[in-house]
């Protein structure tokens, strides 16, 4: 018997309508569907594809350990989630060891800042894979927002507002266009950095991009006192250059 | 009578099956389809979206000027790009002002490096529009050769091989991933900044990245001297630190 494929299947930014023909086609024929949700929340990859999955489908929650007692950068933290990414990937080798195939389910695209990349990781040397790609939760974000991000010969660049304010002011000054993502906690500090770098007055804030229930406000407009973490702020670079 | 809507259509990397449901169902309710195309040559976006265009739809081909007489950086060449959008924003504006909606078919994501968006900035003031966003050209690079790109707090940078050597070797150094467009005859430069920053070794040199005939090979085996115009570099970031 021969083992089973593991596929990391992008289903876009959040509207179901944004999924692929293929990533509906490959949940349509997969013998196992997983998911990534944190513990005692529904996953929100699978509210979004789930209109394509069969009845009776084998599904396999892989659910992230609770570690809001453990600071982010600690060894305690990377160690538990290192050996949830090594469970996880140890439960889908036993469906692919039986010949089922594995279709993981990423919000946004798969390999770009997805969970799915762990798996790939550790599965790949052993087992056939295939990735269907998929609309990145950006491209959700700057297309709700009706902003031209990149174009021609632009330096695009997507940043962490984790980095400190000196790195933000100039890797912002540096780019064409930018991303920020996390801002969180981080938004005063990153406001500032918009201002040294003279991106402010062209910056949008995006929270739940690609929701019924978006967000999206020049961050000149937005108070600095609550931003969730998964808020992002857009620098787009389109200046009149045709 | 209203005007219609203009729609910025994402038809995704190459693959028909890489469009999105949204993608599909606008194609069947717009009145009028538009795409871009080299005069002489088939449309890309038309190309990929063919089996979802209705029997007899209205079509607007846009037909890039021959400027191949003038150097790119010239005011000539600007000029007659500059009079081209200009003339297919008009004769989109026609058919909007008659009441019909105007789907733009753009290859990848409308808003990331496309030429939808000189029509979307001559015309969103006036007319009501919309973006349906697709899968970048990118997302299809990486997904073919099975490349996990960046994660976590990564620093991911999109850069034009037209950089001189130098300046690609600082941003490459200071990207934790990267991805190198329009590499044609700039390969050997890009080698070498490559190589200064260290990052060489990663390096995935990818031409016709999502179509059935894709060339994936690393870059350090790939000879300098044929790469064609729209082939790009990929350099992963990804290293472990589950």
């Amino acid at each position: 018997m021969s083992t089973g494929k593991l596929i990391g299947v992008g289903v876009g930014p959040g509207d179901p309508e944004l999924m692929t023909l293929k990533a509906m086609r490959t949940l349509g024929e997969a013998d196992v569907i997983a998911h990534f949700a944190k513990a005692g929340n529904d996953s929100h990859s699978r509210t979004i594809a789930a209109r394509h999955l069969r009845a009776g489908i084998t599904e396999l929650p892989l659910l992230y350990p609770v570690t809001t007692e453990l600071p982010r950068c600690s060894a305690g933290y990377r160690d538990a989630i290192r050996d949830f990414y090594d469970g996880a990937a140890k439960a889908i080798a036993a469906h692919l060891d039986a010949g089922r195939s594995v279709a993981v389910l990423s919000e946004g695209d798969p390999m770009f800042y997805g969970s799915y990349m762990h798996l790939h990781v550790r599965l790949a040397a052993r087992y056939a894979t295939e990735i269907v790609p998929g609309v990145t939760g950006m491209s959700g974000c700057w297309s709700a927002a009706g902003a031209p991000i990149a174009q021609g010969d632009d330096v695009f660049t997507v940043l962490p507002a984790t980095l400190p304010e000196g790195e933000l002011v100039r890797r912002l000054g540096e780019a064409d266009a930018a991303v920020v993502m996390k801002v969180g906690r981080h938004l005063p500090k990153l406001r500032r950095a918009l201002e040294r770098s003279g991106r402010l007055a062209r910056a949008i804030y995006v929270e739940r991009g690609t929701m019924a229930d978006a967000k999206m406000i020049p961050l000149s407009a937005k108070p600095d006192n609550d931003a969730p973490y998964f808020a992002v702020v857009l620098v787009p670079g389109w200046e009149d250059r045709s």
